[in-house]
């Protein structure tokens, strides 16, 4: 039997979902480039690309955002424990339970993708509860004229935001949406073997995305921009971590050997942003973080990754910084089903085996004569 | 890149906790014989095995105990919670959530094993919460005086159980405790490699082990008691059933090629109990479907599991059908948080790949092109 810890290089499924070029700096979902996605499309549109397949025509697309939209509200349940336990608990300790509690309300049968516009439409009602209430502001209904993103800001700052703004959330969020294997997917995936319900599986997800080996990378980046303070500290403060033997934040990926695609894309429209001046001098730092970040580690192949810029973009959008993982999976959620539904088309069990190290036969000693 | 799907054959990590010898039917925790374990030992004494790697001095255990005991309690935030839930909830929907809340309630850092105990110690609290408000009996404070099986059954049943009773689920509970790698305990090591926290891993192993494929096959051999009725009809159900290509719940083993040690456990205590009609009409049933059953699976290797008798012996004891899975759940967090205590001791990530089978390079087509 063979020891696999990290099951590195072992496919645990066949997909038509997304493939990511490592080589290239390429990702593609369902066939189709993340550069035209994120250049023409949007939340929504991505979204029933990747669990229908396909693009929709404009009648299924209006169908599909209204279906959406109308599955916004939560229940006086969830609302009472989120605003109860959003002053002390962690976000995403508060996100888990409430997609829990969803799974508890929800009593209908079947209807896969049902089921997952249903989550995928109230996590970002979650959130905004999360710091809206924490911070003693009025909780907002949804409001069901808005796209997707839109609602989200919206409900986060209580005013209607700009087009601007809504377009880079859009794009921050269609970025977020799958990336083939990974962790928190896997967790999805084991769960859903068993033949459990799909909030059990999204549960599990939301559980490994908590890890900092996983979705926590995005607010660290953030902290690291801030702690440099202003551009004029950056070439000390990255030569002096790197020649230490710590780990510049937002660089590096399994995969990506060149400049992730996403993080191109996000640091175009975090450039493109007009913001207040702390956010200003923040870009300012990330650029010449990212400039001389690669002039030192670009050709052992680690360039930025996707959290160098999106923790900038979250925060300058109005999420405080503990909401990062959160916002990642209002996004993954949709990768994470997808790869459920897609599993479940030719299910089969996922039980690994152990090597086992210990000892054997030893005699049971009674306590007396331990 | 292989593709894996179940990860049949793969090992995800070395253990000492449990070895399991399919051919000649043992199983091993720690190295001790799981019949001298349930002989001698009981649920206390075998949940510090797993967790410590040894047995304790007797000064050891009683500290233990009361460690274990003390930590019966569950805050007025969760006991309102499952009343409010229990009489339409599925009761694993209700136990997954309440062990999230947990989480969101337990502020202090590190500690794992005073963790693991808190969970283990809540979960029967939990469950017979649920199954006393929804039948509108009064909810009874744990009895610390009691040790966690007597209380188990007390909590259940209102009655301080005698001795017989409370023997037979301290040792089905031991004989649940782990049984190596399996979906759930898979499920509870992807989440923790990331980093994420107890609570989240064992919610994860508690969302697979809802899934039929897992947690369910116990109350499935015993709704087949029941559907046959007399002892009379063993011989044509089973023959029936097995000649029509359908399978006979409660046999048969991706590990055990002969009889599950738990499953002869099991029998022994269940022939033993001395109890109303109703059961021993069942146990009669059980122990004529065992026999017909090996007459003609046998040979294959096909011999009765630890569901077989499993779920008549809680039946017996009390518990609703239903609360079958919760547990089995209330038994293996021990196996799942050992597991992760022993692969956090020299962590990796576990992620695993994909092999992309769809197109590449599509044209996006503006909407009204489509
Ligand atoms: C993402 C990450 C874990 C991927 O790493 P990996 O493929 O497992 O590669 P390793 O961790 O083995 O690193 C390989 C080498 O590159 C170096 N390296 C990788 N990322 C680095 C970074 N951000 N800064 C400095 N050096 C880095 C390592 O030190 C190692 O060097 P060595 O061979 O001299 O020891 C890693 O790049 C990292 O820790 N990045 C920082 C955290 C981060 O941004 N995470 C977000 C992930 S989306
Ligand atoms: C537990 C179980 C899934 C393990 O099965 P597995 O190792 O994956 O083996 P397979 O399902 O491939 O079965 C192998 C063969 O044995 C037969 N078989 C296995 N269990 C059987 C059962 N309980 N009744 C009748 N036939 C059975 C299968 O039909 C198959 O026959 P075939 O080769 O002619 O098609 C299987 O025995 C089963 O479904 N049992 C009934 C449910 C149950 O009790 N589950 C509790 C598990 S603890």
């Amino acid at each position: 039997m063979e020891l696999r810890k990290g099951l590195e290089d072992i496919a645990i499924k066949e997909t038509s979902i997304t493939f990511i070029d490592g080589e290239l700096g390429r990702l593609y979902y369902r066939g189709y480039s993340i550069f035209d996605l994120a250049s023409f499309s949007n939340f929504e549109e991505v979204a029933y690309l990747i669990w229908y397949g396909k693009l929709p025509t404009r009648h299924e697309l209006e169908d599909f955002k209204s279906r959406l939209a109308e599955e916004r509200g939560v229940s006086e349940d969830i609302t009472s424990f989120v605003v109860r336990t959003s002053k002390q608990g962690n976000p995403m300790d508060i996100l888990r339970t409430a997609v829990s509690m969803l799974g508890l309300e929800d009593r209908q049968e079947g209807d896969f993708i049902g089921k997952a516009i249903r989550i995928t439409a109230k996590i970002p009602t979650i959130i905004s509860l999360i710091q809206r209430s924490r911070n003693n502001q009025e909780f907002l209904e949804p409001d069901l004229s808005l796209s997707h993103a839109e609602n989200f800001l919206y409900m986060i700052n209580g005013t209607k935001p700009n087009a601007q703004d809504s377009r880079v959330l859009d794009v921050a969020l269609m970025l977020h949406m799958d990336h083939e294997m990974n962790a928190s997917t896997m967790a999805c995936l084991v769960v859903a073997s068993t033949l459990s319900d799909i909030y059990s599986s999204v549960v599990a997800g939301i559980s490994a995305l908590k890890g900092p080996l996983h979705g926590g990378a995005n607010s660290e980046a953030l902290k690291q921009f801030m702690e440099i303070g202003s551009p004029d500290n950056v070439e000390k403060y990255v030569m002096g971590k790197l020649s230490s033997g710590q780990r510049l934040m937002g660089f590096g990926h399994r995969i990506y050997k060149s400049m992730d695609p996403r993080a191109k894309i996000l640091k175009e429209y975090a450039t493109r942003m007009a913001k207040n001046e702390e956010i200003n001098r923040l870009i300012e730092i990330a650029m010449k973080v990212e400039e001389v970040g690669i002039k030192v580690l670009g050709r052992r192949g680690i360039y930025p990754n996707v959290d160098f810029y999106s923790g900038l973009v979250f925060y300058s959008l109005g999420f405080e910084q503990d909401l990062f993982p959160t916002i990642f999976a209002s996004a993954r959620v949709i990768g994470w089903t997808a790869h459920i539904d897609e599993y479940l088309k030719d299910n089969k069990l996922i039980r690994p085996k152990a090597i086992y190290v210990g000892d054997l036969g030893k005699r049971y000693v009674p306590i007396d004569e331990r």
